[in-house]
């Protein structure tokens, strides 16, 4: 499948295509590198372990992470969460999220709740995926030892205000846990300036690399119980796992040829430069958002026009069904959306698309006008 | 690096070159199937969903699994033993293992140990890494619920009898957990004449596949907790995993890229047939024995000449550093192999090297004989 077969608008569950580089990386790593990094002493074993700190550093620098060891690589986004989620809590702990939560989120914290008694409460957002910081401030309990927040919602596309919620985190005393899925890459993400204490991030959308990675950042104070356990390559004769970063939280062969991939992804996103892709794909949603607006019984959700958003624009047609809308898209016009539940149940609860889900178009780095005029055109043909 | 610059003999840590299919697939998928299986209703979701499942497929017949879906797919070895492990045990059970299991096997054991108040005996094994049988039968305990044993020693080299291993386990009782690592590709595993329960193997070793795969065949009677909590694209309104598989194991974007290249190892390794591609690396293990045993202060470990052995010969030179030993073989001679710890530190105190480790050569299915002879010559001049 090529780029001129089909208008491609599901990035927000995995981009594509990837940049030229990508492929290239991938390959010559498979082909040049691809030994065990930790495990030899041999040059081959030398260059994945050097592979695999460029990439920690290109990370570091556009998360502004000052020490690129304080992020640990994972398969994807739901094992960073895991990792986060089930390393930091303890029986008994409280957690504050919200209501757009994604399933990585949800699930592992009502498995704490399950076996942990752990308690949780999800904090309403309104229709357009907006919280209450007032309501926030009073969710506080003496046992609350986390806050996660999604930055922005996989549903709705609304921004949260991390720099607020993680002042009101700290004010409290407690960490603030940020899963990054969809804006890493594309909206700007700062750790320090944003007070993030651990940051969950995928490898395969925003930051344009392949599936198979992904990673959380974790602050060199915090202590996480890893989620696998096994071998490093170093301290090997110890019980437990090795306390030196990155090993600690990386147990087993590290994917090398993925993560050189998603090193070839972010140098495209650090030369592109975050704050310009995020203004192509907003004002691709404000178009969007124009056009379809117009169509009757189009009902968009999410947060109004003109106001900031990620480059997703969810949206039903009135007694018709989502699925079968991505079906005709797919079909007869070579459109590729996502339709029905998103994996975040109290996200769709809040947008009242309980019922049928939704059709969520999001946009990437590269998606043209032309490819939005084309979703557009078909959208109103469909609803006629 | 290409396979003229260097005599790579470290497979066991990550096989090199991959069959060129691997990369093709790879870059195929890359460019035109890595959509997100499971999540999407348009052509490239469903073509990377059954991309997924031919790798399944072909794993299913290699194992002689009948039902592919019964196959998880998990990053590596590491997380399919973490998911086997900690997804099965509770707290007050008695598990079983030997003395040359990998820290992967052995750290999540110790780690529920800590937490779960489980208990373990790790069955001693000779210098040859032999088990003896009846010391195993006299292990079980009443609380004892399962038993696991490293197929393949990574450090010796020797074989364990897993059928019989099975009998025993099963007849008391007990659920039965196979370490893979170094024998899936290149030793014969069928699960049912085994009598596997569970099955953790490696992607990127035998399988000839890349780095960031691997899995866990789980049979069909067994309920575990999943490793990972989050989306699946499937039930994606309820609070739990669902209880369908694969999903249930499978949280999270797939390594969709990954997967299409273990497909091709594995077709690759079909292609060849198992019984030939161990009889060639045995082969070359009895000449690499010969060769290595006719220089003098060479210590072999492991099993005696004539003996089963998967493609690993680790030695020592007497009164000489291991790491030493390697790093001149990388330096001098453009030679890779593995010195020091292998991560399996019980194992090497029944092979008497915990003070200094050992040189691990590993052959894989396209080592030569020149480059087992090129091999031995560079002992030679080392060890005078």
């Amino acid at each position: 499948m090529d780029k001129k077969s089909v208008i491609y608008l599901d990035h927000a569950a995995t981009s594509w295509p990837k940049p030229p580089g990508v492929g290239v990386a991938m390959l010559n790593t498979l082909e040049g590198a691809a030994a065990s990094s930790g495990r030899g002493n041999h040059g081959m074993a030398l260059q994945a372990g050097r592979i695999l700190y460029k990439a920690r550093t290109k990370l570091a620098k556009l998360f502004n992470i000052p020490n690129p060891n304080d992020i640990a690589f994972t398969s994807n986004t739901t094992t960073a969460l895991n990792l986060a989620i089930k390393g930091y809590l303890k029986p008994g702990d409280h957690v504050i999220a919200t209501m757009i939560e994604h399933n990585s989120v949800r699930r592992p914290l009502e498995y704490l709740k399950r076996t942990q008694g752990i308690s949780v409460d999800y904090v309403a957002v309104n229709e357009q995926g907006e919280l209450d910081l007032e309501v926030v401030e009073q969710t506080f309990k003496p046992q609350t030892r986390m806050m996660i927040c999604s930055h922005s919602s996989n549903l709705l596309g609304s921004i949260l205000p991390v720099e607020k919620l993680s002042e009101i985190a700290h004010n409290h005393g407690v960490v603030f846990l940020v899963d990054a899925a969809q804006t890493a890459g594309v909206y700007p993400v700062d750790v320090q300036e944003m007070g993030i204490d651990m940051l969950a991030f995928p490898g395969h959308k925003g930051l344009l690399g392949p599936q198979g990675t992904g990673g959380l950042y974790i602050h060199p104070s915090l202590e996480l119980e890893p989620l696998l356990h096994g071998g490093t390559g170093s301290q090997s004769e110890e019980l437990e796992q090795p306390s030196v970063r990155p090993d600690r939280y990386e147990a087993g062969t590290a994917n090398t040829v993925g993560i050189a991939g998603l090193a070839a992804g972010v140098e495209f996103v650090l030369n592109q430069g975050v704050s310009s892709i995020y203004q192509h794909e907003w004002e691709l949603t404000q178009a969007l958002m124009e056009g379809l607006g117009d169509i009757p019984n189009v009902i968009l959700l999410g947060p109004n026009r003109g106001k900031p958003r990620t480059g997703i624009v969810s949206f039903n047609l009135e007694n018709r069904d989502a699925a079968e809308i991505a079906f005709i898209l797919d079909k007869q016009y070579n459109i590729a959306v996502r339709a029905g539940y998103h994996c975040t149940p109290l996200g769709h609860q809040s947008a009242g698309t309980s019922m049928g889900g939704a059709v969520r178009v999001s946009v990437g780095y590269d998606t043209t006008y032309e490819e939005i005029g084309s979703l557009i055109s078909a959208i109103r043909l469909i609803a006629t």
